[in-house]
């Protein structure tokens, strides 16, 4: 186990570029990486040109120990994540068999693998699969880099299957403590309190919520001491500045 | 005018990073943006520190021609976004004495002006202001880079502010024709429908809702009548291969 592990997501996709599409990958992503000990540390969204994928796959694959992308492996022009992801990688993208095989059992009739499908059985050189059972066409695993389609069903059930072959660090563990205060007023004590611990990450969000503005102070750590010690002091400083921490909301991670 | 506008933003907090908050700011400013004839070709999301966000946004600024940030421009210890632009341009953060005074103004008292407080009084040398109508402190513009908080809804007042100053390019007009076919059905069609019409982008989008696949197919350009000849053609394609173009719906954008 090591507290090092770190991951990089770049979402492929004109729809999110365009503001047609919400991505609500990300934060799924985020979450279950962070219940394996696996810290996200930078997200990109690129549009379908291959220049532009092939430069954030080799960026981003030096970067973290993981990369995850999303995105672009369908039958249709807009699909180009494959060859891109095969180009960054120096390799060709080949009939994969075993990709076939998926999808003539998906599709059940050799006829039904038109050209359009056969599209999604090639797969890069070398690359080992992520079986899709939503809808057939694999994702694939090359190198450190993940690359799973960008429907959420199907990347949810890709991210499974990959889940348990990543390596595992320590689950971070996250606090967040709610009061009614401007966050102005705690930032003095809540900088005595980040300079306190080394092992928690302090993040201050102020929020609107029906007219009132409101602050939310999320505390992350491996460590389990020092993250309740942390959110012990950031409740008294509230307490102490006049506000009302008024929720404090333990996120349990199973290990 | 013109069709080379691009725009790149900068999501900047640890929170989206560990999926704790749902960024909704990249749909809306890509929407706006739309609108004003301005494409957005990259986002990244970067945590908070110094380092990662001074490489972002000297990135991001030379390969765009605006780039606008959002997050980290309030009074905690997590807030550094603006001493990292102030690092990124060669320049220091200093008082600056109309943020001085928005401030002073939505506070009321001098006393009130605390360290923390006057620390988003703070801004790049031969930055210019962007008002906060919501709360005081305000964002700024430095060369080609807009700084935006990140709470939703004073980065909209912030982006209102900033749109009419862009320049203006052609409105990107966008079509969405949905039915109830797999894309592998269409993605021939498609290919060249996209082939014929250099000035439209063609993007296939599947999904599931409430259990039944369908699909989007979305068609943008500044060219209305090459927008409407291929809208046109895709709902040929997909009645001629038995498919059910059950919604055409055509988004107006005022120029």
């Amino acid at each position: 186990m090591t507290d090092k592990l770190t991951a990089a997501l770049l979402v492929i996709g004109n729809e999110i570029l365009s503001g047609r599409t919400q991505d609500t990958n990300t934060p799924w992503i985020a979450g279950k990486l962070n219940l394996r000990g696996i810290r996200l540390i930078e997200v990109r969204v690129v549009p379908d040109v291959e220049e532009c994928i092939v430069e954030a796959v080799n960026e981003l694959r030096s970067r973290a120990a993981y990369l995850f992308t999303t995105g672009g492996i369908g039958p249709t022009h807009d699909d180009i994540t494959t060859e891109s992801i095969a180009k960054a990688f120096g390799v060709g993208a080949i009939v994969n068999e075993e990709a076939r095989l998926a999808l003539l059992n998906h599709y059940r009739n050799e006829a039904d693998l038109t050209p359009a499908r056969m599209k999604m059985a090639h797969i890069p050189d070398g690359a080992t699969l992520i079986p899709n059972p939503v809808s057939g066409a694999p994702g694939f695993q090359i190198g450190n880099v993940y690359v799973m389609a960008g429907v959420p069903r199907i990347m949810q059930a890709m991210l499974d299957h990959i889940l348990p072959e990543l390596e595992k660090g320590h689950p971070i563990l996250s606090n967040t403590v709610t009061c009614d205060l401007p966050e102005s007023v705690v930032a003095e004590g809540l900088t005595a309190i980040q300079n306190k611990y080394d092992s928690v990450e302090i993040g201050s969000y102020p929020h609107f919520r029906m007219g009132e503005l409101g602050l939310s102070v999320v505390l992350r750590s491996t460590e389990n001491n020092q993250l309740h010690e942390a959110t012990q002091d950031v409740v008294s400083l509230i307490d102490k500045v006049g506000g009302k921490a008024f929720a404090v909301s333990v996120q349990s991670n199973p290990s």
